[in-house]
C-alpha cells in the first residue's frame, strides 16, 4: 500500500513531490507517516510550498507530537508563518522546554544570526577530562542534526573556544578538553545579517558556527545546510530585484501575488517613462521635421540601458561577493566609464556608417555617434556608481534594478539625441 | 615583524586581503610562509585573483613542497590554469602518487562531478570490526578536510555503503562496519552536471557525497565546501547571462576583458535595434502625421520590456531551483499570460487616461490602450516560454538575456502601436 512505499523513501524525496501535489494530497500523505518522517519532511519543504498550511490542518494532539519533533530552528521558521494567537496557542500545548526555546528563537529577526540559529547546541565544559568529554559528546549527539564541531564552555557558558570530535578521539587519556582547545575560532553575534554568516561559513568552509551575545554567551549554533537555503534565497532575491520584481515574489506563486509583486513597480517606472516621454514632446518640432530619427531614438535608448544593465549586474554581483575598498570602489567607476566609451564608440560608429552610407547624412549620422558614446558613458557611470553609493548609505543595492537605470538613461539619450539634432541638423 | 604578523592570521584571512594586493606583494607574502599555510591561502584563493601565479613566479623545488600539501581538488583546479606543457612540467617534479592522483584528476570536465571531487577519500572495508575501523578513520584523517562520512567499500573498491563516524562510536564492540551500512544514500556518477551536486547536497544537507563509475567503485568525494563556491560561481553567471554579459568576465577584471565580454552581446542587439528601427522607418508617414505617438512609443517599447525582464527573472531563477513538470510549465505561461494581460489593462489605463484628458484624443488613447496590454501579454508569454523551451533542448536557459528579449518587445509593440495608429487614426 501506500504507506509501505512511502516508508522507503528520504524525507526529502517527499517534500520534493509534495511540490506537484494538492494541499489535500500533502495532508492525507502526512497523516500517513510517522511523527518523525512526517516533521523531517516538513522541516525539508521549501518555504514556497508552506509547511505551515499543514500545520495548520492537523489534530492538535498529532500537531504536538510533530512540532516536538522539529529541530528549533525549522519549528521556528514555521511558526512564525502564522498569526500570533495561533503561535502561542500552538505553544502552549507544547512542554515546556521545547516551547521555551521556540518562543526565544521567535525574538530574532529572521534575516539575521538569531533567526537562523538552532539553540540545540552541542557543548561541553572545558574541566571535563577525555572520557567524560567522550561520552557527553555522544550522548548530546543523540538528538543533534551535526556533532562535528563542539563548543566549549566554562561554568557560566561562556565560549572558550570550540574542539573537534577527532580531536577528542585521538588524545591522550589523561588530557583534559582545556587542553584540546582551538582558540581562535569564527563566531557571530546573533545580530549579525545572515548575509555576512554566510560568507564566513563559506571562506572559512565551516560546517557550523557558533552564536553568541555580547558577553560571549553561547546562544546557538548554525548549521551550513540552513546557510546553503540562505545562498539560494538572496540570490533569488537579488535576481528578482535586479529585474524589478519585489523581492518577497513566491516564484512558484499564483498570478494574483505575481501582479502585487510587479505592478507598483511598473507604476513607478511607467513615471519615469512619462519623463522620457515629455523629452520627446519638448522636441517635437525636431521630430516632425526629421522623422528619420525615431527610429535612431529607439536605438540610443536601448543601447544605453542595454550597457547600464551590463555594469550594473557585474556591480552588484562583485558586492554581494565581497566588500569593496574605496580605491576599489572608484576604480570600477572608472572602468565602467571607460567600458562605456569602446563600447558606445564602435556601436556608435557602425550607426554612423549606416547614416553616411543608407540615408546619405553624415552630419546627422555624427549627431547619432556623438548621442550613442555620450548615453554609454553615462549607462556605464550610473550603473557602476548607483549600486556603489547605495551599499555605502545602507540600501541593498539590488534594488537599483535594471527597471530604473533603464528609464534614466532613455531620458539622457533622448535629450542628448535630440538637443544635438535641433541645434546642428535643423 | 611581517612574517610573526602574518603567521597569527587564518588562510583564509591571507587569502582575502591579497585580493587587495599586487601580484608581487602576493609573490612577497607567500615565499615567507610555512609550505603549509601558503598552500592553504593558496587554496582558499579566489579564482578570479589567479593563484596560478604565484605558483608560475615560485622556485621549483618551493613549487613542488607547496603543490604536495595541496588536496588533490585544489591542485587540480590550480594547474588546469596554465598550458599543458607547464603542467607537464611542473607534474614530473612531484612525487608518484600525487602526479598520478592530479593528472587522473585533471582528465574530467571542470563542470561535473569528476571536476569537483577529490580522490584522497576516507574509506574503510566492510568487513573491518569496530576497533580496527576506527583506528583505520583516525589513522586515514589524519590528511583529510572533511572525515564525517565514511565510505565503505569491499574488496574491489564497489561502493557498499556509508557509515557515520557517530555510528562506529556508539556502536558495540563486537559490531562490524557491515552492520552499521546505511544502504540508502546519496552519490552521483563523475560526469553529473555541478548543478545537480549542488542541488543534491542542499536538499539531503550533505557534508559530502561520493563519486562513483558505471560499476560503483569508488572514485572520490565532493565536499559541502567546494559545492558552495559552485553555488556561487553559478548564481554569478545567471546574473552576468540574464544582463547581457557573457558567463566568464571576471567580476574583478580590467575594461579590456569587460570590453571584450560585452560588446559582442551589444552587436546582436544593435541588429535587433535595427529591426525595431525599420518597423519606425515603415510607419514614418504615420509617425510625420502624428508627432505625438514619438512619446508613446518609448512608454509601451519601455513598460514591454520591463513586463518582459520581470517574467524571465521569476522564471529563470524558478528554473534553475527546481526541475518543472511539463503541466507545471504550461501553469507558469498561462500565469504570465495572466499578469501580462492585468497589467498591461491597468498600465494602458493609465495612459488612456492621460490621452483623454491631457492630448484630449480618446481615439488615440484607445489604440495606445490596446497596443499597451497586448505588447504585455506578449511580454508575459516570451519571458515565460523562452527559457522553458530553452532548457527542454538543453540549452541554458539564463542565455535567454533581458536584452535580448527587450529588442523583441520592441518590435512587436511598434508594429502594433503604429500598426494600429495607421488604421485607426489616420
Ligand atoms: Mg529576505
Ligand atoms: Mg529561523
Ligand atoms: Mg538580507
Ligand atoms: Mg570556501
Ligand atoms: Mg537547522
Ligand atoms: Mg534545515
Ligand atoms: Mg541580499
Ligand atoms: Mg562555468
Ligand atoms: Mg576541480
Ligand atoms: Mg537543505
Ligand atoms: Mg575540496
Ligand atoms: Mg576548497
Ligand atoms: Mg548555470
Amino acid at each position: 500500500d501506500l504507506r509501505a512505499l512511502l516508508l522507503e523513501y528520504h524525507a526529502t524525496e517527499i517534500a520534493i513531490l509534495f511540490s506537484s501535489l494538492s494541499q489535500e494530497s500533502r495532508d492525507r500523505i502526512i497523516s500517513m507517516l510517522p511523527s518523525e518522517l512526517a516533521s523531517e519532511v516538513i522541516s525539508e519543504m521549501d518555504a514556497e510550498i508552506h509547511p505551515e498550511r499543514i500545520l495548520e490542518n492537523l489534530h492538535p494532539e498529532r500537531l504536538s507530537e510533530i512540532m516536538e519533533e522539529l529541530d528549533y530552528d525549522d519549528a521556528t521558521d514555521i511558526l512564525s508563518q502564522l498569526s500570533e494567537d495561533r503561535q502561542n496557542e500552538i505553544l502552549s500545548d507544547l512542554d515546556d522546554e521545547n516551547a521555551r526555546h521556540i518562543r526565544n528563537l521567535l525574538t530574532y529577526d529572521e534575516d539575521t544570526a538569531g533567526g537562523l540559529m538552532n539553540t540545540q547546541v552541542l557543548k561541553i565544559n572545558s574541566r571535563l577530562a577525555k572520557t567524560e568529554a567522550l561520552e557527553e559528546v555522544i550522548r548530546q549527539s543523540e538528538e543533534m542534526e551535526e556533532f562535528y564541531t563542539i563548543n566549549v564552555v566554562d561554568d557560566h557558558n561562556h565560549l572558550q573556544g570550540i574542539v573537534s570530535l577527532k580531536d577528542i578521539i585521538k588524545s591522550k587519556n589523561t588530557v583534559i578538553v582545556h587542553d584540546l582547545i582551538k582558540e581562535e575560532f569564527v563566531y557571530v553575534k546573533a545580530n549579525t545579517d545572515q548575509e555576512e554568516v554566510a560568507r564566513l561559513i563559506s571562506q572559512y568552509n565551516l560546517t557550523s558556527i557558533p552564536v553568541v551575545d555580547d558577553e560571549m554567551h553561547l546562544l546557538g549554533r548554525i548549521t551550513f545546510d540552513d546557510v546553503i537555503d540562505v545562498m539560494e534565497e538572496e540570490n533569488t532575491e537579488d535576481i528578482l530585484k535586479i529585474s524589478g520584481v519585489s523581492e518577497d515574489e513566491e516564484l512558484s506563486g499564483n498570478w494574483k501575488e505575481a501582479v502585487k509583486s510587479r505592478l507598483p513597480w511598473l507604476v513607478i517606472n511607467l513615471g519615469t517613462a512619462f519623463l522620457a516621454a515629455s523629452v520627446i514632446r519638448y522636441f517635437e518640432p525636431t521630430i516632425s521635421k526629421l522623422v528619420l530619427l525615431s527610429g535612431y531614438m529607439t536605438m540610443i535608448a536601448g543601447m544605453g540601458g542595454n550597457t547600464a544593465t551590463q555594469a550594473l549586474a557585474v556591480t552588484i554581483r562583485r558586492i554581494s561577493l565581497t566588500d569593496l575598498t574605496d580605491n576599489q570602489a572608484y576604480r570600477t567607476i572608472l572602468k565602467e566609464f571607460t567600458v562605456g566609451l569602446i563600447n558606445g564608440a564602435c556601436i556608435g560608429l557602425i550607426v554612423l556608417l549606416f547614416a553616411i552610407f543608407y540615408d546619405k547624412n553624415p552630419l546627422m549620422g555624427l549627431v547619432i555617434f556623438i548621442s550613442m558614446t555620450g548615453n554609454l558613458v553615462l549607462a556605464g557611470i550610473a550603473g557602476a556608481s548607483i549600486p556603489l553609493v547605495l551599499k555605502r548609505i545602507g540600501i541593498d543595492p539590488a534594488i537599483a534594478s535594471s527597471i530604473i537605470i533603464t528609464t534614466f538613461t532613455d531620458v539622457f539619450g533622448f535629450l542628448l539625441l535630440l538637443g544635438l539634432a535641433t541645434r546642428l541638423l535643423l
